[in-house]
């Protein structure tokens, strides 16, 4: 199979132009071993460098329009957001018939039916996988992954800005404004706010996976938008007595009255997930007739995030560009050849934290005697439960969480305490997971 | 753009042929749209009809290696499960050069191997959304959704039938033995239970989405497996007081020491997603080294879940098969001239409960006065909270829950409250969503 290279440039270098260009390098084996495909920055095109990413050897001009000219370009990346020179520069580079990957849902959302009409007349594609949800591939689960289904609605929490002041204002009682100058301190909403909190970065999203979903062109000025402005902290409350949270939702729904788009301060029930998706993190619902509702959650912005996002559409252009290949996406993933026999870690050095619940006497000295075997085996405590002796019994169930231990380790001291006379039976063992990274 | 014929065979009619007969006849004119050309079913091989689909005119045959050989079909769709017979009528589909679907998780896990190899030489290909989570499409994000990140780990619940057990044991406080027999009357459960309790059935799975996720063959042999039968109510009870859930995880985590493959009971804190995902759902979370954790949740099983992602890869096929075509997956994910302009509902006819919080009087008769203006306009309250006044106040908040009432409707019917003398300032109101379909 011939490796051949596929050449992209990479126009803008902030926050997700600097984090593609980190993830490319970072994982340019494996990215390669995914597309079948050499994937090359072959020009970046920058205003100023980024001390977030070494360029290295790259190519760099301060004339991004050179990215959109350049014949050895075969697919534009397009991160420097807005809607000005950004149009400019997708419609000389499909123009030039290069593909285009973008980030940008102001872009998508309102010049989107005239960018898409053109790259068809040039017979290039457009992708835009990092405009909606950051990472999350919502935008292939509605293309690709739920084709077979009509979609009857979708609700989303897909700006992670106004999400943390959300979740803030309900976790700790405070107002708006007062979580709104932090989440500006901390960087996860502009100088000028306005697009994250009066919901129209949320239109722009919403209105792209609504067009997704129902097979409808881009209507950006038909979508209702009402910001969380007025959210008082009793609302955040009240709702939270009558058993709800409070999100930022962007919901489309298709009837045989019309389509609904709307972006709006809403009131869901406690027990559903999405209630409970928190912070900056992202989520979007989707009901199809067939499926019935699927979830996607995770990082809706970032310099990574993004990127992850970024990369995914290089690599499914870098799988359509290679000629030569019927079989564009490898069966799993990797080309063939590129699949690594590695080692699988024998389940007695796999390391995690453990429950373990056992019947002891309960008299002195026994629980000592217990800890106290754990102590030699490096295996520490964490909490511990000790239940009441029923009538007429003199053993007790003692129920234990520890630290992370290997299994092997957990099994000599579990033998060792099975041993003791003062415990009865067996040990009965179930491993912990953090699941948290 | 000529709109070509894609012909598909079908063998098997059990419960997700079926499914999927169905799925693709009742949404045929979207998917013909999404795929830019007519998937037609070319043959179905049975050895019985099912009277959950009516095939009408379309050929059946009662020998399914009959469609691996019939020339017209370009996809062979392998919906008859086992390694038996499934494994030759692949392996025949393959040789004749012919692209397959199969939902047939024992088949990837163990000979998906040799069957890629197989379909490669003879440069087609094989696609199995279908054999892992159902509906939800996990195995698209791993191969190309997800393909810019070094994936660390994944933990799953991937298992819908001891998911419903384990949630009905913590919701019920319920014994294994006497769930599991409720799972089977209610077909959530085969009469020989054994690969999903004890964890063979995630185990085929885990090692499909490890193998996408780390670029390694396929080794089923190599994955531990521990069931749920030996869990007892007590666990569950002192799981929960020690703020976990237990679930039947398959865990992947790839790290300088190996890969980890498992499938067995575990801990999981109360707070996470995935310990909040019950019954028959399942849920796979994934961290990627770019995109931080990402979670996919939705049916794990069943006849049109299943047939969801059966049919999503028929439509990636049917794409990848259409010439003519450069730009084989249409921007909004339909033909362009397919796109429909679908009517904007008016927000003033949008229908959803509503949240309100008023001042009022604190005095006989308001209450009912404002409740009359409600029934008037055929809105009913559903909760109603009143909050003590303050301090040498006269006025106390009021919050409602209403049932659904159009926003043109209520817009009325606030107006007349806020004109009584009774209430001051505004009505706020916060929509409310039920997001249960």
């Amino acid at each position: 199979m011939t490796s051949q290279a596929v050449k992209i440039g990479i126009c803008g270098l902030g926050t997700v132009g600097s984090g593609t260009f980190n993830v490319l390098s970072r994982n340019a084996e494996a990215i390669s071993a995914r597309a079948q495909a050499n994937v090359e920055i072959a020009l970046v095109g920058a205003r100023r460098d980024n001390p977030a990413c070494d360029l290295g050897d790259t190519p760099v001009s301060r004339d991004i329009f050179e990215v959109a000219r350049d014949p050895q370009v075969q697919v534009l990346v397009e991160l420097i957001g807005g809607t000005g020179v950004a149009r400019e520069l997708v419609e000389e580079a499909l123009a030039n018939g290069k593909h285009v990957v973008t980030a940008n849902k102001a872009l998508i959302a309102e010049f989107g039916n005239e960018l898409f009409a053109l790259a068809q007349q040039n017979n290039v594609v457009i992708r835009y996988e990092a405009a909606v949800a950051g990472g999350i591939p919502i935008i292939k689960a509605l293309r690709e992954g739920l084709a077979g289904n009509r979609i009857e609605w979708l609700a989303g929490i897909i700006n992670g800005t106004g999400n943390f002041i959300l979740s803030e204002m309900r976790d700790k009682g405070r107002d708006f404004a007062d979580v709104l100058a932090e989440a500006q301190a901390l960087g996860y909403a502009e100088a000028d706010p306005t697009f994250d909190v009066e919901g129209v970065d949320a239109a722009h999203k919403l209105v792209i996976l609504a067009s997704l979903a129902f097979g409808m062109p881009l209507q950006f000025s038909s979508v209702y938008t009402e910001g969380i402005t007025r959210l008082t902290p009793d609302d955040v409350e009240y709702a939270e007595e009558l058993g709800y949270r409070i999100k930022h939702l962007g919901v489309a729904k298709q009837s045989d009255r019309g389509v609904e788009l709307r972006v709006h301060p809403t009131l869901i029930p406690e027990a559903r997930l999405l209630a409970n998706v928190n912070g900056v993190k992202n989520a979007v619902l989707v009901e199809g007739d067939a499926v019935g509702p699927t979830l996607y959650y995770g990082a809706g912005a970032g310099a990574e995030p993004t990127a992850s996002a970024v990369v995914a559409d290089i690599v499914d252009l870098a799988r359509e560009i290679s000629v030569g290949q019927n079989c564009r996406v490898p069966a799993l993933g990797f080309a063939a050849d590129k699949l690594r026999d590695l080692p699988i870690l024998p389940m007695q050095e796999v390391v995690t934290p453990w429950y373990l619940r056992m019947e002891a006497e309960d008299r002195p000295g026994v629980l000592s005697s217990i800890t106290a075997i754990f102590s030699e085996h490096g295996i520490s405590i964490e909490a511990l439960i000790q239940k009441a002796p029923a009538a007429g019994e003199t053993r007790v169930p003692l129920i234990m969480l520890t630290n992370a231990a290997a299994q092997g380790n957990m099994d000599e001291a579990v033998a060792t305490i099975e041993a003791l006379d003062s415990v009865s039976g067996e040990v009965a063992r179930i491993r912990v997971e953090a699941l948290d990274g």
